[in-house]
Formats: C-alpha cells, structure tokens, sequence
C-alpha cells in the first residue's frame, strides 16, 4: 500500500519554490509515493512534473466541473465542481502534507490538515505556531513518508 | 486524454450484476478509460477487479476519512470525508456513467449525473423516465466512450 | 425542537405543482416546521413565499459563492460555493422532504433522502419504485410531521 | 438586507475568549446582522448565547448528520454531513468572518475566508502576516459591518 503524500502551494510561486516542488515530487515519486495536489498550475504542476518525470503517479483534484486547466503531468484529473472546497479533499486524501510558498489556499490546507490529524511539512512557506517546517525537499519527503 | 467513466452500483448486488460490472470493468480498461467508482464492495468491487485484471486505471472515492473499507482492486484509494456527498464527487469527475443494479446511492449517482450533463447508461437498474437503458456490458461501454 | 422539513422542486414547473408548492410551505409554517429548500426560484420560490407569508421560517442553500439569485420569501440565504452538491446538504439538514415535480435535480434529492433515511413525500413528482407518493399538499405535510 | 457575519473558534477555549465571543455575538445582534456558526461548543457557544439573547438570529452548520451535540441557542440548527468540510461553508456564507482564539480549525476558517476574499477580523486569535487583528469586540463588529 502506498503513502499518499498531498504537495500544496500557490498558482503564483517564484522560481526557487518551483525548484523545490519539482524536487519534492521527483523524490516522492522515487520513493513510491503518490502524489496529491490541486492539479493547476505553479507549485502543484511543478511537483506533478517531478514526480510523472520519475515515473511516479500524480492524482490532480481541481476545483470545477470539468478537467479543464489541468496541468498536462497528472496520471489521475478528478473534477469535483466543489470550487476552493476541494482543498479540504486533497489533505483528507493525504497521509501527509508538504506545503511550499505563500497563498491563504496553502494555509487553509496547512490548518486543515493539522485538524484532520496529518503531518505537515513547511518548506518556505507560512511561519505559524505549531507548524513543522524542513530546510530541503529531501527532509520533507523523509519526514512526510516517516522515515 | 483518457475518458473518464464512472461506474454505480450498490454494496449488496446480485450474482449477475457483478458479472455485469466486472465485464464493464474490464471492457472499459480495454479501451483504455479511466474507471471512477465509490471504492467500497459489490458492484464497485467487481468494476475494479475486472479493470484492474485487465491492466486499466481505477480510481476510487471513499466515504470515510481514512482509506479503511477500500476494495482491493483500485488503482487509486482517495479518502474525502464527504460521507454520502462524495456520489456528487464520483458523477462530476466521469464524462459518462453507467449504473448497474438497484440502491438508492446508485439512483442518486444517476440523477445528478443526468442534473450534470452526464451520459448514463442503465444495466439492470432503475426504471426512471428519461434514462437511457443498455442490454449488455458490450453496449454500455461502447455508448459511454461515444463509439 | 422544530422539524425541519425541505421542500424540493425544479425551477421550471408549471402553475399547479406551483400552486402546491405554495400551500405545502404555508401548511408548514403553520405546524411550526423550519423549511429547508434551494433558495431559487420556481417550486422552491412558491414553497418560501407561503411559509414565510405564514411567519414561518425558511432557509435557503444557494449553490453560489455569494446570495445572487436568492429569492426574496428566505429567512436566512446561505450561500455554499458547493454547485448541485448543495442538493446533499438541503436533504441532509431535514428530517423529511417533500418533492413536487419532476426535474434530475429533484430526483437526486429524492434518492439521496432516502439513502440517509430519511422520509420522502411525493407530490406530482417522479414515480420511483420505494417512494411514498401523497395526493394533496395537506397529507404531504402530515406526512412530514409524522402526524 | 441583512449582514452575515461568521464567528469561528475553538470548542475549547478560555474565559476570557467566551466572554468576548459573547459580546460579539451581542453586538452583531443589536446591529442586525445575521450570526453564522459551527453550532457546537466553547467560543461559537458563546457567541451564539450573546445573539439570541439579544434577539438576533443565529445560524449553525454542524458537522454531522444529524443536529446532535447543537448548542441551545441557534435559531437554525443545519446538519451538513460534511464533517470538517463544514468550515468551508461557514465562511463562505458570511459576507465577514470574526475569528477568535487558537485552534487549527480556526485558522482553516481565517485561511479560507480569506481566500475567498471575505474580510477577517482576528481578536485574541492566531498571528498571520495578512491577518487584520482587532482589540475589541465593539472594534470588531463595526468593522465586520464597514461601519
């Protein structure tokens, strides 16, 4: 069985947070994780294409009632018509949470998956009371898979 | 792009609506759709197992908020922690359903798929006015992928 | 401890079930049930606008992100940003519903009430095999309020 | 056309936090504004005791399916079914959202709300950069309702 590892952060990130999504989903995919995430663009389409980039499996869960503006590396996009609701679907569906960069979506996710009971890794992102937060993609996804 | 075909049905199902669901299954991953299904027992299961079997990619969206109850045969377990909420879910993520067997879930899943736009093709299930009937797992998958 | 008691309809109905609709909801207000319903227009309009011109209280769950579209007969307008999975949440919050009309939206109301068990009128509506159908506003209510 | 106004907070929260959840609740009664709620224990308690007590109406969505463990003092009691997902709705039915005290549901609520776009007012609540923190309920309120 494997880990369900969600990857959250915003549409607009700079370069060095697209470095570190795509790195992150580059390793979780090495690692046989699969990856969940909002399945647009920024850091969710860069941690896609690290992880279809390793042969890995990327499920994308967007917000409208259609795949469109899905990111082209998803192996799975699931339309849920929810709008911004389906936040709380990608960390219910995730054993674990690596938020990366700013966005009050990335925080809703972070609270919510702290709620919910699933670890949250913060690389670069927000500094909140509580929040574990990593140096490197490679401590996220060693922490994420608990190892 | 992958078509995505939801397959209903309900967790208590009679010998021959499984057969059907798991000849819909396979034939589905023949063809090379995507199957989207309530991951849990009976008609889901038997969809799974028969797309699986035949090498296809099956997505299941659970009612709990842990993975606990999946079928063994999914491709992809996503917990939503939507309860009941989450046959909106597996409707709005296919371009077509096709419901087998009775089960007021299943009727639920084709009604808001019709609500959607959905194609819905019924084998051996609810009589409902409007609703598009087949005869065979043949003519069920062969409508859904438009062919 | 007031019932609640959702009434379910289609925007496009005709001058009777309109007619119905109307009485269903001032019948309501007269028992002191809180009546849940869609917000829009059509049955669920009539519904609101003859609970409310009994002082009853009604509460409308609007599929949008703000109140636009709200009809003007609502106690309370809730705006929910969940699209047509708002229909879950209408049946959810009841103990009972009544449905007047036909329409897919109606139907998916009527069979996930009764998958959460709860109790389900129907009143010039779809004809569904396990649905108790009733002949007058009057019954419909009586019905409802388990009297 | 009245204000809704969510007020979000812990179950568990302190003496100082209820008393001033309650003179929250007071105040957006006096004003007219309409109290969006959780429905359950401790600050949205509270808040919801100062409303009606003051004559308002006060509105709360509740996780589970049935109106169970609802505070005494909602006006509407609505169960969604939707577990944590709930605190989306709560936000999104509110034109503003007052936040009080710690808790990672809280935050789901400010983070949610504010990418919604709905204005925030945090009294005694987390610190987030973007977050507008207030000193006092009567502060609170008058800028909940842009006055």
């Amino acid at each position: 069985m494997p880990t369900y590892v969600a990857v959250c952060g915003a549409s607009a990130a700079g370069a060095e947070q697209l470095r570190l999504a795509e790195a992150v989903g580059r390793l979780l995919a090495e690692r046989g994780a699969v990856v969940v995430c909002g399945g647009l663009g920024g850091v969710t389409e860069a941690a896609s294409k690290g992880a279809t980039g390793a042969g890995g499996l990327v499920v994308g869960l967007l917000p409208g009632e259609s795949r469109e503006g899905a990111n082209p590396y998803l192996t799975v996009a699931l339309a849920t018509g929810l709008g911004q609701a389906r936040n709380v679907l990608i960390v219910t569906a995730a054993d674990a949470v690596i938020a990366i960069g700013q966005g009050w979506g990335t925080l809703s996710e972070i609270a919510f998956a702290r709620r919910l009971g699933r670890r949250v890794l913060g690389l670069d992102t927000w500094r909140v009371e509580g929040l574990e937060t990593v140096a490197t993609p490679d401590e996220a996804v060693e922490k994420a898979l608990g190892t």
